[in-house]
């Protein structure tokens, strides 16, 4: 199994960590979509989006889009519930994940933090900070009351939410004031077999 | 089980629909997002998120966000697949759809349709019709292959596109160059219990 991806990329690192937590082989291959690798023919042949992460089984069967392959590769395994409403609930972060979250959170970090945040875009970074601050208020009203964000137990639906959480400084959010966010974070870099975004 | 939410809204219809095809029984309750509705304290109860669609159970558990709720009712029918790569392909559009779909062709739609393409939204209207097009691309590659999107198979992935698909021309999308995309359209409209939007 090939994953392709960025290990920088929130996005990517959601499968490096998911790999490492369940002790998943893989070989990795980069593509740094800052030098436009994302859209070469050879890529788009794996994913036809032209997005990073993708990644192709060993019988050529290709699979794209973060969470889709994060919930594949913990198929039958403890991060990922078998009854349909936790299940459901896993999928429901997920989705918040890619449209409240990361549009806001994922975006102010790139902005800021892989271009420098440059004059012309900083009306739209300075847009990025009230909806990526509701999305961090949702999140710590649930984190305030559950560990994790389905609950009693560490789901897909935590790692999907930590990658781009736990590096929201970079695009100039403070978690301050999100006491419970900052618990839930040391206790995902607490699990066994964790690593590191750039590791 | 009670689902909240505005019939005329695309991300709300999925949900009409699957419970038409599958004949779920449900009590429908009008949230009208334009009044502000999805920001009461009641609704905010049932969906910290404020934003529409949403469920309650009968034993008073909530679930939010369209796909997860549309995978939820359709769990154990011939909509959802069990094979672990056949349901991450769904997932996999499901996001497609929620990042590089919906943000671009309901949202142009949503200026249009609802707010009569006013003059200060009028560049921001037209920005979302390039990445647009670019999804309506990405999915006609898939259905010049296969009848449905995850392939011989009618899914949640199907419902989920179709949702804003099928009015994509009241945001400004002209479908003439998708010839798969529109028999598709067709096919699904022709399913046993099919029902329209406003139905």
């Amino acid at each position: 199994m090939k994953i392709y991806g960025d290990v920088s990329s929130g996005n990517c690192y959601k499968l490096k960590l998911v790999c490492a937590l369940l002790g998943i082989e893989h070989e990795w291959v980069n593509i740094n979509a800052l030098k436009g690798e994302h859209k070469t023919p050879e890529y788009l042949a794996i994913n036809p989006n032209g997005k990073i992460p993708a990644m192709q089984l060993d019988d050529g069967r290709c699979l794209s889009e973060s969470n889709a392959m994060l919930n594949f590769l913990a198929h039958d395994s403890p991060l990922l519930p078998t009854d349909a409403f936790e299940l459901a609930k896993v999928a429901q972060w997920q989705s918040f994940e890619q449209y409240s979250h990361e549009p806001y959170i994922a975006v102010a970090r790139f902005i800021q933090f892989y271009l420098g945040l440059p004059d012309e875009r900083r009306a739209e970074y300075e847009a990025k900070h009230a909806p990526g601050y509701h999305a961090l208020d949702v999140m710590e009203q649930q984190l305030k009351r559950t560990p994790y964000l389905c609950g009693e137990y560490f789901t897909t639906a935590d790692i999907s939410l930590y990658a781009y959480t736990h590096v929201a400084h970079e695009g100039g959010f403070d978690l301050t004031a999100y006491p419970a966010i900052q618990a839930w974070l040391e206790r995902v870099r607490a699990l066994p077999g964790y690593v590191d975004m750039q590791g």
